[in-house]
């Protein structure tokens, strides 16, 4: 989706892609297959390019360091990247900046997570291992000190949270170029079945204009003070008292984003290419009342043909988005976005096309 | 900007392109460069798609009767494309179906030309070549006998047309299925300068609603009979007696459809993809009051980032499409669109873009 915003600019995308079948490496002209974890790879694959960035945050911190000193322009930088790469790191900077937070602390072993849980008010606690956690992947709700102990075996550092009741799950996603020039789209709900996005409504309905305009500002503050160079996605919680506290960071575009493509004038990932190019930013306003996207996950159709005949015939405003990834059980293969008025009918639509697409609705 | 329109229905592009440096080329993951005059080069190409089509109208008719007859899809089919190669068969199809037109037909020699000029009340005339023409190129207005010789020096056959009295240029864009399902596009009013088109407006301003719906009913009418399939541009003189004649047809995506990009529900490319496969279509309906295009033409810039900054930061509204062709004066190497609620805001913007990065306007 980023070569495709890339293409009206005139940005030639070079794609340094693990294997030749991966999504992006499908559609890009210039792809070169490697490693990013190895430095040697990126070295070469940089020299080609005068700005490299990222569609995850997986490659090594140190790697990115070694390339920002030999005079690479790696946007976002490694000093602002690691703040999306490392749960424990983010924690803490958040902390300096007083950006409001669930209570946590980097904890050792199981029985450092009893001393917490004592210290926040008792059992369920959240634990996430501090790297590599992706779609729920490296997030445990535990109920005693029993289960703590699972996430300790991956050998990477645990963070322990408040587990933090919430009304729901909201994101501000803001894009900030070299030039300290930042844009803020309106904040979005994120509805989370199982620990997977499936459904962001842009406005998030109903959200005070008190809240939605603190949730921008924190997303915009969080920004200017890590250095941020491009698509910055903030999910917060919405509590039950009222308040919004940050859940997770990520410094690329971003799955509550990807309503901007059809919904917005400017979308995240032109957004995001106009920063790492230090170009001025576009408009981020919404272009309908009501934009809601559904994830499309993978089900029973490893082909797709035949179920686009009938969204498309059910309903020409539709817009369908696959990502040519093979199709595998819960897996994020494509995004279905419908806009409109009446904010009922938006989601039932946008929820019938991706149930249909994954195969659960049959009618 | 149809592999673009293919990206997120995972259409997987493969492109016969004339060189390795064409727009398309540029951007497309699978290029095979060769010759679209060549059949041998056609099969083989033919050989490894599913469905054929076009970005210009200029593969020999012949060919594609072959491809035809050996199985392949090509759509659309030579049977309504030679109404979009040959001039003077489009001419004497149109005559067939009553659509309106101004008086034509085909001349032999400049004192045939003069014949023709007696008949429909004196010089001008418009004299074309059949096959071959665009942008102006292949069009010719002549004032006596003498100016009728040049367009005979082809060796093309030529057709001579009124000089009709019109107040300006519309276009009816349609797009039609293998199914027959169509749907039909606002009409746009197209203004051109030295037989270039500069700006589209959609829809046409002041249109009254007895003419735009003539003007689709007509596109949609030569959509059915000619068995087109995919998008069809109908280009329209409105008289200055308030009728409708129909100017040329271009089967393919059209310039004067280039603002559905941003302006539309659903894109002239991502419709004309639709109907090739086969696909029920998307909504053709407006996303703005207003919309207006205007193409960029090759100008002073060899090198696009600095009016980009100009622009970007004037206007943050601003669409920008670059198509990656080497800039040469008066070429369209691009087009930017502006969408809202006020016409003459939106058009001075959109002016002001193509203009900047021309290079004709420099503040």
């Amino acid at each position: 989706m980023t070569h495709q915003a890339g293409i009206p600019l005139g940005v030639r995308f070079k794609l340094l892609s693990d294997t030749p079948h991966d999504s992006a490496a499908q559609v890009c002209g210039d792809v070169v297959v490697g490693d990013y974890r190895d430095l040697e790879v990126l070295r070469a694959f940089a020299a080609t390019c005068d700005v490299v960035t990222f569609d995850h945050e997986h490659v090594p911190t140190e790697h990115l360091r070694a390339l920002r000193e030999e005079g690479v322009a790696v946007l976002p930088g490694p000093e602002a990247l690691r703040f999306a790469q490392d749960k424990g790191a983010m924690r803490a900077r958040l902390a300096e900046i007083a950006v409001p937070c669930p209570r946590n602390r980097l904890v050792a072993d199981p029985s450092d997570v009893a001393a917490f849980a004592a210290e926040v008010g008792g059992w369920p606690v959240v634990l996430k291992t501090t790297r590599g956690g992706y779609d729920g992947k490296g997030v445990w709700v535990v109920h005693d000190e029993r289960q703590a102990a699972e996430p300790f075996q991956a050998g990477v550092p645990v963070l322990a949270e408040e587990k933090v009741p919430f009304r729901r799950e909201l994101a501000a996603n803001v894009v900030r170029s070299p030039h300290g020039q930042a844009v803020a789209y309106p904040v979005v709900e994120s509805v989370q079945v199982d620990g997977v996005c499936s459904e962001v409504i842009a406005p998030a309905p109903g959200l005070s204009a008190t809240l939605a305009a603190e949730a921008q500002s924190v997303a915009l503050r969080i920004a200017g003070e890590l250095d941020v160079v491009g698509h910055l996605a903030v999910e917060l919680f919405e509590t039950t008292d009222g308040r919004i506290l940050v859940n997770e960071l990520a410094m690329r575009p971003h799955n509550s984003g990807h309503w901007t493509i059809d919904g917005a004038v400017t979308s995240q990932f032109e957004n995001h290419l106009r920063a790492v190019l230090d170009l001025p930013l576009g408009d981020p306003r919404p272009r309908a009342r009501w934009t809601v996207m559904a994830n499309v996950l993978g089900g029973d159709y490893p082909e797709m043909y035949p179920a686009f005949l009938h969204c498309m015939a059910r309903d020409p405003g539709l817009r369908i988005h696959m990502y040519g990834k093979d199709v595998k059980p819960g897996r994020k293969v494509g995004h279905v976005t419908v806009s409109g008025d009446d904010l009922d009918d938006v989601r039932e639509r946008a929820r019938h096309a991706a149930g249909y697409l994954r195969g659960t609705i049959t009618e």
